[in-house]
């Protein structure tokens, strides 16, 4: 691969060096200010919502001195891309063969379906870690299985079967649109 | 698809007691409600971004000792209606005459002029409380104010001008999808 200025870089090393540390959440989180610096898309991850059960004012500054971390009711990222609403969750698993359902939330799967119903795009991505394999899995096709298996996890076989392989880039690095993009255009 | 047990809502029967007195956001928060009961749109107010600089584990759970709220970086609402993405911010005025633009942080503006220019729809809701009005100002209506005239506030008269009135009504509260009809379909 050619850099500016002809410089080049071994892509391997790079590779290991790129992902040290990094967790798929602070992959997409630059992903998505990549997007918003080059005006492609604009995607957020909503801030956890708080229960403040104590608030203080110091200096005419509200503090909260006690707070709950509330669940979520619904996906943790949001946005736009070219006018359509697109809306996931992200999630990553130690395990090999299998990612555990209990990592999203039923009002979760519930939120995903209501996206989907209303014409956004709605999907899950999973990162299995120690695969060193991202996945993108349709709205439709998560609520396929879970309508139609009656199990705690979706086994790997599931995701090389329906499931779109997001490739491992430097950047932006988890380049979730380029699936989005060969499957709604 | 399989619900899980008490996640059915029907509120009906409680909103015109429980509004009285409230204001334009639980208005908003209300009418989201609505929409979403019906499945109409999914719109949610974004939780406001903390800092929590103390955390403390209780049993186990997570309780911040500590927090600072954040000034929020994009609007206070999103969501999907009908496949197409909608980005808003929603504010009240005691004043008779003026909306001051101070009320709009100036990357709230930057936001909203990203939205629209990504075929997003990007308006604010601006409630006149003591007139008992409120207006829907189009993104594009609100960045050609601030472009071409050098002010802190925006006279009433614009919002008359440019502005689509969203009518009080029993429920919905604010049905502001109502104006959005008419403007894009």
């Amino acid at each position: 691969m050619k850099y500016p200025k002809g410089v080049v870089i071994n892509s391997s090393q790079n590779i290991e060096y790129k992902h040290r540390g990094m967790g798929l959440e602070d992959d997409i989180n630059m992903t998505n200010q990549y997007y918003a610096d080059k005006e492609i898309a604009f995607i957020y991850k909503k801030p956890t919502p708080i229960q403040a059960t104590k608030i203080e004012y110091v200096n005419n500054r509200k503090i909260i001195k006690e707070g709950y971390f509330k669940e979520p009711s619904t996906t943790d990222y949001n946005g736009l891309y070219d006018g359509k609403y697109i809306d996931f969750e992200a999630k990553e698993t130690n395990l090999l063969t299998s990612f555990p359902l209990s990592n999203i939330h039923s009002h979760q799967i519930k939120h995903i379906n209501n996206i989907i119903n209303n014409r956004g795009i709605g999907f899950i991505i999973v990162r299995f870690t120690k695969l060193n394999k991202t996945y993108l899995l349709l709205g439709k096709d998560l609520i396929d299985y879970i309508d139609t298996c009656d199990k705690k996890s979706i086994p790997i076989r599931y995701f090389e079967e329906k499931a779109y392989i997001i490739e491992d880039k430097y950047m932006p690095r988890v380049d979730y649109l380029e699936v989005v993009n060969n499957i709604w255009r």
